[in-house]
């Protein structure tokens, strides 16, 4: 096992009706500002019942933030949060509203004549933000349980993140019985995104560390049972919860300690969305089954540890488990209505280039081991144009 | 699932040399008191490494601290550390020493006049605790990650514990490698000590939450392969690393969200340790199985689980399987060198009675469904003397 440190302060209130814990959980005294998207939380009454637990308090809201949050949105917010002094930022939404509201938590204390974009492209040098808690409508990233956040620029098309302690939520509601209205196709890309981050940090290289081996084959053995069930029963309360839980559970530290990262998926998914503006977790389904085929050799010991213990495959040598581990998890995708190929998402050929050329531009290292080149990158796009 | 709240702000910092990490970890300007036990830690080396990551701090020390921490001792060190103006505590040392600190740190602070132990008897009224952290040389209790301390009072020959999340550790420091020179006794008790933690959030009744069923299966399964080689190999560095960190995930609040616990093997133990001053870890080995075997209607649908996910028992109807679990639980124990009845730690018979007595008058529900009876009690030390 490598050393690690694990640090995660946020506190989670899991629970039909755990909205009404809010006036607990925000300080009396706050000016807060709710962020929030793009109305769906107004048609599932998420907004009634946030609005009802917040009476009695000094609050504003930000409505409008879209998917893959931008840049320009988060500045104006910020800006709004400076001009009325808010002391309190509450995320009401997915991770998309929640990451907005943590760049905006940083950007609203930034130091004035500096861009706060400067945080996306060096790591954690955040020194404070505003105080932020979330309710999560959403299970999909993780973010209601880490100090991550992406944001986009549109005037790059970029799409980077940033990381940092002073972003933790200080709180995060998560309700399951809020889901109940996402559409299938939010539904099927929080299954997708939860389950890939788990084999970004499970499917490297073994370094003798069953525990978080285990916690990760955990979770993606509920996401697979559980996953299903809420696209055919979508006021499952029980299947909600399960998956609402392993998405938080996947991506909040735990699963990271003391092992390697492998997060060349997520890497060249988000230049696929920055430049074709395709959902997150549908490039995650395009990008991972590829860079898994590409570095199968790299990976082969874990792939087989994977296909036996998570897909029960028993039959055939390493090669043939790892071959089917693979298939059976494009299956399980198919299976939720994605596709896993450049094409069925109307990706031009020419994306392939055009991504190699931004992560060889950004210079950043790519997969567990050895980094990836340019080719590789042009080998796994080719490999999921295929 | 149930609902639940989780909040857990422990940072841990794991690995061989993670000692040296303490002045990174501790405020510069804290006054320092250090707390350990009967004097292992000067014996393997981690007095001294303390000793020089402290240097230039401001510190004292009050060694001593016996297992089955005692009431006098904290009340003796919370009088040093009142008078010397202590602003943080660092435990150093096992579960005692860290509980130990933790009840100190609460005592510290107490107001005059009233005794701390009434902190024992109700819970979380714990209003203020100096600071603490840890480095934890004895992989068991789990105190390292959660707020929980036990404490045993020589006067009324009570063993009775508190939780308050004013008593989280800052940081917990966990170096594997301290943990080579461990007796055979210290080692095998620390791994039937996390393995009953996670038995008692686990093995309950089914409440549709597949992930933490999941997440207590990849603890025992872990503990299963690893304890052994620990005491085969007591220079095993990753045994000792994956065996530590599953004894910090038995009992860091994780396990239990969401779902019902039963920790009824541990009251009844404490009570044996509190009467006969048996190890905390021997009492579990022999209350754990007994109170299975008790509840076995209770708890049938877990414990098929159980034989079926973590002992491979494919054969047989569920009540061959559950026994079939138990039995194999117990060989375990007995293969790690501990006893699982009163007799083979020297206990004698009136222990029942007495035993019944004291849970009877302290009134405390046991057990996750149908609290326990006096009787109960007695049906169960009677299996356990068997």
């Amino acid at each position: 096992m490598n050393h690690f440190t694990f640090h995660n302060p946020v506190k989670v209130v899991f629970g039909r009706g755990s909205i009404a814990e809010l006036p607990r959980l925000i300080p009396s005294d706050a000016n807060v500002m709710v962020l929030y998207g793009g109305g769906s939380i107004r048609r599932n009454g998420v907004y009634d019942q946030v609005a009802g637990a917040l009476e009695g308090l000094d609050w504003g809201e930000f409505g409008g933030i879209a998917p893959n949050p931008r840049y320009d949105t988060c500045i104006k917010a910020a800006a709004m949060a400076s001009a009325e002094g808010a002391s309190f930022l509450l995320a009401v939404g997915g991770g998309s509203v929640l990451d907005a509201a943590k760049f905006v938590a940083v950007a609203a204390l930034y130091p004035p004549g500096r861009d706060p974009w400067e945080i996306m492209l060096t790591v954690n040098q955040v020194e404070r933000a505003v105080p932020l808690g979330c309710v999560m409508t959403l299970p999909a990233t993780g973010s209601e349980m880490n100090g991550n956040a992406v944001v986009t620029r549109d005037s790059t098309r970029e799409k980077l993140f940033f990381k940092s302690e002073k972003v933790y939520p200080r709180f995060s509601i998560l309700d399951p019985s809020v889901t109940f209205s996402l559409p299938p196709r939010q539904t099927a890309n929080g299954v997708i995104d939860a389950f890939v981050h788990v084999m970004e940090q499970y499917l490297t290289y073994p370094v003798n560390a069953p525990l978080q081996d285990r916690q990760a084959e955990a979770i993606l053995q509920t996401l697979l049972e559980e996953g299903p069930k809420c696209l055919a029963r979508p006021d499952d309360y029980d299947a909600r919860a399960n998956v609402m839980w392993c998405a938080t559970n996947a991506l909040n530290g735990l699963l990271g300690c003391g092992v390697p990262g492998d997060f060349a998926s997520h890497r060249i998914g988000h230049e696929l969305t920055a430049l074709y503006e395709l959902d997150h977790a549908r490039t995650l389904a395009i990008t991972f089954p590829a860079v898994t085929k590409h570095l199968r050799a790299q990976k082969l010991g874990k792939l087989v540890q994977y296909a036996e213990r998570v897909w029960g495959v028993t039959g055939g040598d390493d090669d043939a488990k790892a071959d089917a581990a693979i298939a059976k998890t494009e299956a399980f995708f198919h299976s939720l209505g994605v596709g896993t190929r450049l094409t069925d998402h109307g990706i031009p050929p020419e994306a392939i280039a055009k991504v190699a050329d931004r992560l060889e531009a950004r210079g950043q290292k790519l997969s567990e081991q050895v980094p990836l080149t340019r080719a590789d990158v042009e080998a796994i796009l080719t490999l999921a144009a295929e």
